[in-house]
């Protein structure tokens, strides 16, 4: 009897740490698969999100003179750089570490114990991927909220400015607006519903440019004797549309990838988003067609980019066929903001204002209107689902609050650097180009100089003498 | 004794549930990661395929004259933006929803419980991620087909053309195939082999293509006055390169990711996807330097694409060394069939009908003759392998019912707009380029135009008057 | 009592299978699980590694001049292609065949039962994807270090030293390398740190390319009748960039992906390379700053491009702060690099020897130098952690012993070439271009010839007559 209790006792212990025993043998457990497929996911995702820099430059490039273009990609590249850089030193702290209501107050450098990442950046506790995962999404995102503000002052502005405003940017006033709506700061607190960034990233992005803009003044040429506005057009449609098409598909990492998790509803979110994007293309093709009887490029792929900002913010909160509304209603108000930002002289070549600033407000909104009750992970169902006023409040008050945060603190530094180094090139300098002013070389030589070796071009005169020992 | 008893029946019950308390304590269940990563596979599959539009947009762009660029990329993008919205509405619903033989009919707008997924799509039930990862696969393939139709029409086909094909053909003949092969469709019974869509997605675009072809006619100058084919090349090969080098990797989304699942098998499934694609280039290269004594970039890339799309039908069956013979000779017969189309007067700018048409030809007959016994999933061994005849038998029929079908449904479509609206620009609009006429652009407009200020340009005058509120 | 006994025994044998058979039901085990995660992993990464092609391709094109750039992606194609059948019919098995300290000596063909893949590729023993995966991740590296080659090399090398050199270098040269580094050669026994390839990948295109520019000599015009350099810029700084952008995010996959295991560290993995890259920028950009007072784009994109290769052999051993002054430094010297060789003589177009030898020389110097006690998973801590000269040493040592090898064998197969069908074009070859000399075709049709109908082109007079039935 008591052999037998012994051995029943006996085999009992064994089998409770036989799964143990066997999954220690196999190797990981399902905690460190679950663990891995997360970081995997989140890096990917990462990724998709850096490769929207090229989208940006192609976009940049595509809608610029061929004058400027080597002007567009070299700002791309040190942008990049600095926001990789700052980001890492000071702009993830402030952001997503630990800290008040406003800003957050630890975690500089990613300089913290394993142990502690959770308690030092709280701003981010609910993801269980390493830090180094966290950072390098977030990062990509600060990138991407940078690359937004140059959209408007293109082919006109002092290279000097892009570096100078990079670092305060990237190290300080986008930090300041992660934190408050998702560091744990007041928006936070108040439930405001960003999912991926409609108001964050892209918002900030806009209203930086436009603080910039407005003390920048319109391009040479851009506004004739009695100040109607004259088109410039962009120089290369093909690559225009290829920055569009890899941001599109870049989105497929920013708005799935905000999980930051592998988990399901990635694909839900990849749908609304994808849905998005083709309304939107429809939505600002429909106006150019009925208002100019033409298919125009241009405002296609401002239709896309309206649209994907705009589900951004709400993208995992509402049903496929709010996407397609967010989506189409998005492509036809940039069409007709971008119209009404041409008329009062602000000129902005690549359309940043009316796709990332007036898709951001309307995206954000459109969170306080289409939430679901059962997507509603934060704040409350929107207001067509009978969650009231509340919420869209919140959405109003964030959209306030970080528009103006940002356009005032924008407006400061551009403004101290106007006063001081100067923001634009001289006008001698942007009729010839930025390229062979500020960066010694044209972007395409063969096309616009005559003075290399047996170059194909030859057609204009190289403005400038150069020297033999220019560049390689 | 009965205490003992007792004892020993409460430490079984809780041996019993303890697993499955410790997953709940752990958070996911093995389960709940196996659906987690089938879903981030399929994802990023997806948007790997997604990203081959951009493939085709460069491509076509590539091999069109610079007047008619900005016509390609509108096109893509409006093409993209339909296939989005009406394969989501019915498309997906007729594809791969519950039905008969010939059609799938329930499921529109991805409109079920989730309990139902199952039932009501049928055609998929076989893949465990989520709806909308399902979808958002499928409506990738859809719009690959899509843009392949194109590819023979360039140059000269009205706008509103795209507009109208792309509805039906996304929401109505694309389906159709896709429910006879894959949505448990009549070919589905019989067996036929066309894993990632040889047939499906490859020959049915060419199909539309040449349907469209015939009744379009050459472009302007495409023959001379005794008939004889006069080159037209395309005006940029390294865009046209980089088109066929994202298709290629577009490929490792498009053959591996048919799987629906994160298996091992994708690795393998890639291998002979990329050794295809290798021997295609080799292939069709070396066709050229053997006729022309010549390296032929164009040549390069068709036998790359020719290959890739032959080795999508039998990339799971057959053996490595099989998928080097497939992709071999699929770029060789390109290069046949692209030199014989031309010369029976059918203009195919891009060389779609001898890469798609003749590439998924020969790669679903290739499932007939190099499937192995151990990877036929599908079907029954190929002709090599002992298989017999029965097979090659269902390959053929597969080909010649799916081929005539899109062909004959096109047909009707395209003779409809012909009688109709036209399918054809003015010859004044041809040779003025499509940008200018269509989209009010030049799609490089500082290399044509005179009239832009401060543009470096200033060759080619401009052919129409521009106003100045033209676009921007 | 017996009935008990048997009760029990019966209960604990069915609860020592339940678990068993609860997996069988529910689908996959955790291994299964691992084992596809993994899988997903490595195919995602050999993916982006393989984008980088395009990559290669952007930068070569963008710093080529106009007449050459078809010459440059059919090089690309078919590069590709040979690296892709060699590396598979024989390379493989060279590297990583089970061997002896300087060559594997099995493994052809990937020809192996499956249960004999650990024993016959005891270099890739350590990780457990498939042998596919395993292969396709290191092919795709094969087939960059192959790119790296001919960066020096561009505007005047026959084509048929592009197609007689792949063969060898990734048929044999390549994968002897390899096999002393990676596949249980005589360095991997020393204890090498070179986690992605500094050595292994970079340096050896490096040093081919040095061999192979010594005997070719610099373009037409690059030296005046003083033998002083003269400037020969790129023709297309924004494709050029395109390329470096794509680079980076394929370096994603370069580095973390070398895990070849889906493990959280490949997030830290990420965020070093993504560090270095940042500083890279800023320090090549910076010396531009310094000493011409331009902010030269190339030299922005070959830091960048630079420190990635020098991060890439530490990447898994090095502090972020580390990264950082890898990074950075790799940028200075990749300036001063590039400068030096233009003076000595060395014509290379594209900075390959500053960016890749030097910065392949660096990185794995880096490694002897920064790497930590607790990452140090191959080799010891670096100098600057105590570990001593000894692992400072073993990196010098792979450095010359790697780099001569190829060097000397390179060099031999170039002189080979040399003296039989010759490697370098004719000089009015040269001065026309390669494009329509070898290829039968402009790269930007469009824009230098005036003989096809409607072009817009016609500025520059066609060199050579062309036939009707030139190239489609």
């Amino acid at each position: 009897m008591r052999r037998l209790a012994l051995l029943t006792t006996a085999v009992l212990v064994l089998l409770l740490t036989l799964p143990a025993l066997a999954f220690a043998q196999d190797g990981p457990t399902v905690a460190d698969l679950s663990l891995a497929m997360d970081t995997v996911w989140v890096i990917v995702a990462a990724c998709l999100v850096l490769f929207m820099q090229a989208g940006f430059a192609m976009l940049e490039v595509g809608f610029s003179r061929m004058k400027n273009v080597g002007s567009v990609v070299a700002k791309i590249l040190v942008n990049l750089a600095i926001a990789a850089l700052l980001f890492w030193a000071v702009g993830f702290a402030l952001a997503f570490g630990t800290g008040n209501a406003l800003i957050g107050t630890q975690g500089w450098f990613l300089a913290v114990s394993p142990g502690q990442v959770n308690d030092v950046y709280g701003g981010l506790s609910w993801t269980q991927v390493p830090l180094s995962a966290k950072f390098l999404f977030q990062v990509a995102f600060c990138a991407v909220s940078l690359a937004i503000v140059w959209g408007t002052m293109l082919e006109r502005t002092k290279f000097a400015v892009y570096v100078i405003f990079a670092v305060v940017f990237a190290g300080l006033i986008y930090p300041i607006v992660g934190h408050w709506i998702w560091g744990g700061g007041w928006l936070t607190e108040l439930g405001m519903q960003d999912f991926a960034g409609s108001t964050v990233v892209h918002l900030s992005g806009a209203m930086a440019a436009l603080a910039g803009t407005l003390l920048l003044g319109p391009r040479l040429g851009k506004y004739d004797d009695d100040g109607r506005p004259v088109t410039i057009p962009g120089h290369n449609m093909p690559l225009a549309v290829l920055g569009v098409l890899i941001l599109w598909i870049g989105w497929w990492g920013f708005n799935p990838g905000s999980t930051m998790a592998a988990v399901p509803e990635i694909a839900d979110i990849a749908l609304t988003t994808n849905l998005a994007a083709a309304a939107g293309v429809l939505g600002a093709m429909g106006m150019s067609y009925v208002y100019r009887r033409n298919i125009d490029v241009g405002m296609g792929g401002n239709g896309a980019i309206a649209a994907l900002v705009a589900i951004t913010a709400p993208c995992a909160f509402v049903a496929p066929w709010a996407s397609i509304v967010i989506g189409f209603i998005a492509g036809v108000v940039m069409y007709a903001t971008l119209a009404f930002v041409d008329r009062i002289r602000v000129d902005d070549p690549l359309g940043a204002i009316a796709a990332h600033g007036m898709g951001g407000v309307w995206g954000t909104l459109s969170a306080g209107l289409f939430t679901t009750p059962e997507l509603a992970a934060i704040g409350r169902p929107g207001l067509f689902y009978g969650g009231g006023f509340y919420q869209l409040g919140v959405q109003v008050l964030g959209i306030v609050a970080a528009g103006s945060f940002v356009f005032l603190a924008s407006l400061a530094v551009f403004a101290t650097l106007k006063a001081t180094i100067g923001i634009r090139v001289k006008p001698d300098q942007e009729l010839d180009g930025l390229d062979i002013h500020e960066h010694g070389v044209y972007g395409y030589p063969d096309l616009v100089a005559t003075d290399y070796p047996n170059g194909n071009g030859a057609k204009i005169p190289d403005p400038l003498e150069r020297t033999a020992e220019g560049t390689t």
